[in-house]
């Protein structure tokens, strides 16, 4: 029998990766009065928002006043594409910034329209900008297992990605089964190559629940050492570049899954359960997490 | 690592636990649509129908006609809840007979209004005829992990009623998580004691995705060497005398989970869908499983 983590940092993407794919702009407010109730249910690191452009995407055009106003608690990240939205970050007082890269080319190509070495190149001055004025780099890996373009992604060429990433500064790596196609046994196998390879970065996994493999490939992941998971509440957002990747975990499923395991996470699920009916009006999907359905139905 | 089985055994139950858990009678020809259609998708083993009484239980009322019309292909099992039961499934023909009893005193006394002792001394005389009779017997172990009432189950009291079903003539042990509340370490631990002690004995889990852990307790249980599983296509059914036991696992996204892990079936997951949407216009539950929802999408 494998040996669990008994500790687990939950990185809660809801608020950015599940707002900024929302087809409506949800009001500054109700973003922040979001992010305030997950914060007291206990969520100590969280993606706030996301430096992107208010032209293409305006559900983010608040970002610099949510920053702002969002209360200093724990780690704070916000997500910049490029040295454009660093610099944004930056004037609004982020500490905590998130790059995003893809494995695969063609994911790159058909998202930003540059090769992954392209996406490097580009990354690699604003890293270094970034890294030399004390900012704490998450360097998040789209397509690690599979790509919908390119099919399975070789775990080698993911490594390699993130080797290049640690050595231009990444402090962590979010490792992403963007379309929810990993299986709990490729999740061992990569974790467990990444935990050898770079045992001094914080590692974290992000899954996706598109084939119900979520919680099976996160159980996985723990065997094989990983002790940090993005999650969303409610299990709001997914990725619109990825055609059929809708569903981030749920947050609340995740941390439901760890009590039972005895699994220390700091965060309380029902509380998550009360800030996402906050948002639930104001969001266009349906929440289908199995723990708040159980809310709903007044079960929890 | 973990050695996985190669192969694993779907024992469909959609038909029966299903069926008989949907609030409406579904017609006798949609039902043997249904069948046929999954056994036409590889399923090799499944629950047909159950010989309770009409008067309670009218979406059964067709028992005997759906035990003589089905085509005979595989292992097909019929419910039975009692010595009437038995007695009317052999009278229709029935080859192997399944028969329920909870782990916990206050489930069964909830139920069927007798204790676990009760319950296992009245079907003694009917597994004893049944066996003299060459009829395959396969015990269904309720409330195995978690009952409503009394909270966690032991897993010595759960090996110990499996032993005296196989002394009393049970070839098959399905262990039920009614509720589903179980974790993959509790799933893990109990089938590595039921292996033990039992390795003459078809073991099969059984789980509820209620909380969204199926896939990961069903992957524990591989490590445990189970290469047998329940599941209901669709997801449909769950347990009417357990509040808030929603939903069996999908056979999909079982059955698509063990392709990704090269883990033979002999079940096609596309087929299973197609069966599916058969009978989708009939029953009042929505079909929320991960495989199901690509399919209607047109993503499969």
């Amino acid at each position: 029998m494998f040996i669990l983590p008994k500790k687990v940092t939950i990185i809660e993407v809801g608020p950015r990766d599940g707002l900024q794919n929302e087809q409506n702009y949800v009001a500054e407010d109700d973003k922040l009065a979001f992010i305030q109730a997950l914060q007291q249910a206990g969520v100590q690191e969280m993606e706030l928002t996301s430096f992107v452009s208010p032209k293409w995407v305006p559900q983010m055009q608040d970002a610099a006043s949510i920053v702002q106003k969002a209360e200093r608690k724990g780690r704070q990240i916000v997500l910049a594409p490029n040295a454009k939205g660093a610099e944004l970050a930056l004037a609004a007082g982020a500490s905590s910034i998130a790059v995003f890269v893809g494995v695969s080319n063609t994911f790159n190509k058909k998202n930003i329209n540059r090769t992954t070495e392209e996406s490097m190149d580009a990354l690699a001055p604003v890293l270094a900008q970034l890294k030399s004025q004390g900012i704490f780099i998450r360097a998040c890996i789209s397509t690690a297992f599979y790509c919908p373009y390119e099919g399975k992604i070789d775990p080698q060429a993911v490594v390699a990605l993130c080797q290049q990433f640690v050595a231009m500064g990444a402090a962590e790596l979010s490792v992403a089964d963007t379309i929810g196609m990993a299986n709990p046994q490729e999740s061992y196998t990569l974790f467990t190559m990444l935990k050898e390879k770079l045992p001094e970065t914080l590692l974290t996994a992000h899954f996706h629940d598109t084939r119900k493999m979520a919680l099976a490939n996160i159980y996985a992941a723990l065997q094989a050492g990983v002790d940090r998971f993005d999650s969303s509440a409610g299990g709001l957002g997914g990725c619109p570049f990825a055609p059929g990747a809708t569903g981030n975990v749920a947050t609340e499923d995740v941390v439901h899954m760890l009590d039972t395991l005895h699994i220390e996470t700091g965060i309380d699920v029902l509380q998550v359960c009360q800030a996402i009916s906050r948002i639930a009006p104001h969001v266009s999907r349906p929440i289908d997490s199995g723990m708040y359905r159980l809310f709903s139905n007044g079960q929890l």
